[in-house]
């Protein structure tokens, strides 16, 4: 589905974080839900060939979380954190460290912000701080970009389905 | 007690991140310990005219932890966060929010290394990261630097103490 809504990375040179921005056709409360019920998160976390199974998820403050993607070959690629923040329509802070580094201590805090826009819709800005300027340009190179807008655009369907 | 190590904190212009740098004369599993151990973390963390209360204390990888300062006046000061990991002897990552910022939600991420030193001695090198240089400046004016010498010139008591 091409979508009106575009996904915005934002990350100046030299800087040790990045912004990202996007609109989304729903109500924040909704927003909100999709972003932390662990029934909705596996149906738009990632780019849309990887099945995305939940380990643990406990979204609180002072919670930890764990998933993993898998593509079709059986490669996996797991995620955790703790949740620092789960404010409920507006805030979450969390942790974020992918598995698969070479060493482990690679961690980045991100903070995403939901606000109300009129006509139901929201806006979502999420900033990741690194530990180094590297790291946030590593994560960059990754192909994050590709993911972020599948995870996007799968977002936009759920909310066109559970709209309906 | 004077020491012969000294403190030194790192925060170049216009970063979000700073490093504060200290040598202890104990080897590294004794710094570990008193880093993570709640019965021995209130003998030495902040200054030494305030009084450490723990309300949470669960140092382990996905565990919470809170406490509070208080002055001879009353005055109370909460901290919290999440410790994302906490891996003994050498590394222990987590977040940090001081309660009385006039809005909630500035959250830095502190990522401390022990280091192994000849002659059973440890160099503790930690990276606080902030979501912006507004809040890493704004925590150093807050007189941090004071109250790092005085939890530093404590520990180096407690480790005397803990030798005898």
């Amino acid at each position: 589905m091409a979508s009106k809504n575009e996904t915005t990375i934002k990350a100046e040179p030299g800087k040790q974080d990045l912004f990202i921005t996007r609109e989304f056709d729903a109500p924040r409360e909704l927003v909100f839900k999709v972003f932390t019920d662990p029934e909705l998160v596996p149906r738009w976390l990632g780019p849309r060939e990887l099945t995305m199974k939940i380990d643990k998820w406990d979204a609180r403050s002072g919670g930890y979380y764990r998933y993993v993607h898998s593509d079709a070959q059986g490669n996996a690629y797991g995620f955790h954190g703790v949740m620092h923040e789960v404010s409920a329509p507006e805030r979450i802070i969390q942790t974020f460290e992918f598995e698969g580094m070479p060493e482990p201590g690679h961690v980045s805090l991100e903070t995403a912000r939901l606000e109300e826009l009129p006509g139901g819709r929201t806006r979502v800005v999420v900033q990741s701080v690194f530990q180094s300027v590297d790291d946030r340009d590593g994560m960059i190179q990754s192909g994050m970009e590709r993911g972020l807008k599948d995870s996007h655009w799968r977002l936009d369907e759920l909310f066109e389905e559970l709209a309906k």
